[in-house]
């Protein structure tokens, strides 16, 4: 033992013996989730099933959204230079920032300012929401998690609330959320609705995650979507070509259903 | 449209409307795995059940393996810093390269030279293992894919196969990944297992996949066990610690069970 | 012209014909120095000679401090596992973060709101500092820029000082900085010199740039350090060594001289 | 002293004392330039100060090419989400690989492989650059280093030499180098002149560098280039911007001089 010894609480490595958080990893192997172990590991306890599903619904409405996000940009244009596959996702990781992305840290800790609100001084859930918008206003700040550039009514919100209802996740959060779209309404005489990012952040807040984890379920989500586009620039185009952030068009096949 | 008009197969993105392959987004959001999402993104068709189990099983078997793999160190000594989340995930995707990580894809060219010298030469599924081995030994290379610093009989892979059994996804390419085995002991005379590499390349190749996503397997399996990692590191340590490579004690939960 | 047309002003690319900020590049070459293209990129004027070998100074008194940084760690644990130089490089890059790196933005920080306080208040260069150290030390916030790890008195801010000195460069900041080091003493007792980021900071606020940019003098400075220490890496260790982060020994030359 | 103990012949640093290569960096600071410093910490010796001088010329030749290479497009990419400075300028870095930069080590491999020739088969410079350039067409692979997208004569590349000749830096492998550019009209009947990579390519032969640093001296020569683009990105631009990869326009000063 030197004095540099230290402690993790992760995974105990074994001679033909693995343990995560305490569980042996072969007998987890096809009995639970991938998004059960991110829960896992990040918690240090084992979701229920339908925690894992609501993990698991958030990561698939977040896997891709076309070529246009900076994370895709960045990560086809390495990939364009000839670069490996592991550079080019690590160029597009190092996309997932403040203004991409960032916005369900954001949002999850208004909420949880409006949750404090609530609690501290006995207000409903849509009182809090026009004190916080209010004081938002007042220095000019954006609330994260509402509007969308592309989607009025997007439709990942509206699925992801409806299973979260379903599997008994959805609570006080996600209530407060959309006090905060009926108090937009209310005070700014706009249509905001909770976009995608708004309603995870809700979502993150109801199974008490720490904000700066918020990140993280993005970056687990949109690592195949990278993958993907790298791969098909490493297949489909030439290199060094001149990549156009928005001329871009679908030819892939439409209106397929399971 | 301008001169720089490019194509892309991968998700259509319209106002309140979202499409990966052709199906639509919300429409499999609670329906599918992530496991299936990732098969539909690297190959663009939506896999059946038993396939994306088969991929979530590998995804969950190769989530982390503790400390001590560079790119966990990597990204620590980021974090360690004071850098960001993303940017720490970003220098442990850097780290899964040819050594860490990269062993998939070479086995996967290995699995794949064999069954061609099957189907070509007419030989049995162990004349062609003898005949690889026998080559890589004449020129001194090391066949990834078989062999482990610390387990000698990987519980990953036992399950792996086990699993694999179950799901009707073990064909040819187990067959030849034993078949490499029991070759190497005869060659060799030395137990050299099918390590979780191993196991993994035989199993990709059993789903068709190109082997340069070999790597995306295991990052995006990998990417939670990071973030973990990044976490403790952020909550536990103080920054601009040394970092012991080897030093590090087990201090979590023992003994769980589903 | 699309609607997506920008405007730049750092490098003017016409056939056979490069301009950096209003001067032909080959009119430059064999004529001014890299240290002075950096000052010409970042601020667009071409500084005066002086100015120029000051900005050598600083960038040649940081090219490497040994193995023990995280910058080296982590771009030596991504170069251990196979991975190309540039993407060694990159990790290192990473790692020139908040804690690495940073002290000297924020020690500009520290220095400008000092000099505010002066102008401000017409107060001494040493009034300021007590003020300021006064205000950190109720907040319990260490102040960047003064005391080191390994030297009492660094050689290098020594020096730094002697040639601005020299060249004319050193001003009312040089004093401010050195004003802290004497009022540290007064107010806390202890000997806390300013070490080599705390000196750089003075200099580049002498040179008035803005503080955004300080890392970028480090990164600069450490590039050619991190190659080194990847190069011997990849020539002198073997792949996916554990790496000490302190056991570490010197065994090249000793006592050359110019 | 553990059993990971380890050795580097780079930097010893002991308190108040430094030396990079045997010098104490105190001692260098003032005297000798970045660029000398580049060469000391690759090749553990001084140069000349001819020698430093023409890695110096090098690197300015190389700080900036506009804002169309894809290390500049991935790191404003990235620097537009609200990244830190270290992490765009690592994106920026991530891209300088194989077909950006690195025609560099490629034209060095071919320059030794032509003098090779000349050596152990007793040839001309100008028949080896035939045998190479017939080699090269039979495969259909292109040589690196001759003809460029934007410039038929670049004045860089001019320059270098020019200066190459002063400083007594130029011989055989400058020869070659322009011997190849005469077999290439006589073979193929093309103009296919020497590009600065070609140039570099030659002169870092002439100074006996190891050809895998050949991407180094572009990535050092690149960190200010990249560091402004990412400043004006900040500085300049709305976050989030889409950028056009070619329809940009400079706005900067025109016609300086020194």
């Amino acid at each position: 033992m030197s004095d540099l010894h230290w402690k993790s609480a992760i995974t105990k490595v074994e001679p033909n013996k693995l343990s995560v958080r305490g569980y042996k990893l072969d007998e987890l192997m096809g009995e639970v989730s991938y998004a059960q172990m991110v829960y896992l590991l990040f918690k240090g306890e084992m979701p229920s099933k339908n925690v894992g599903k609501m993990i698991e619904t958030i990561l698939v409405s977040s896997v891709d959204h076309g070529t246009t996000p900076p994370s895709v940009l960045s990560a086809l244009t390495v990939a364009s230079t000839g670069a490996p596959l592991n550079a080019s996702v690590a160029a597009g990781i190092l996309s997932i920032s403040k203004f991409h992305g960032g916005a369900i840290e954001d949002c999850m800790h208004i909420l949880k300012q409006g949750m404090e609100i609530v609690k501290a001084e006995n207000k409903s859930l849509q009182e809090a929401a026009v004190q916080i918008i209010t004081e938002y206003r007042s220095i000019k700040k954006r609330l994260s998690g509402f509007g969308h550039r592309v989607h009025t009514n997007d439709p990942r919100t509206v699925k992801l609330f409806k299973i979260a209802n379903e599997l008994g996740v959805a609570g006080d959060y996600v209530k407060l959320a959309q006090a905060f779209v009926t108090a937009l309404k209310e005070t700014t005489g706009k249509d905001l609705p909770l976009n995608v990012d708004g309603a995870i952040a809700a979502l993150l807040c109801e199974m008490d995650f720490d904000p700066i984890l918020a990140n993280a379920f993005f970056m687990i989500a949109r690592v195949p979507g990278l993958v993907s586009h790298i791969y098909e620039e490493k297949t489909r185009q030439k290199p060094m070509r001149k990549i156009h952030p928005t001329d871009v068009e679908y030819d892939g096949p439409e209106g397929k259903s399971l």
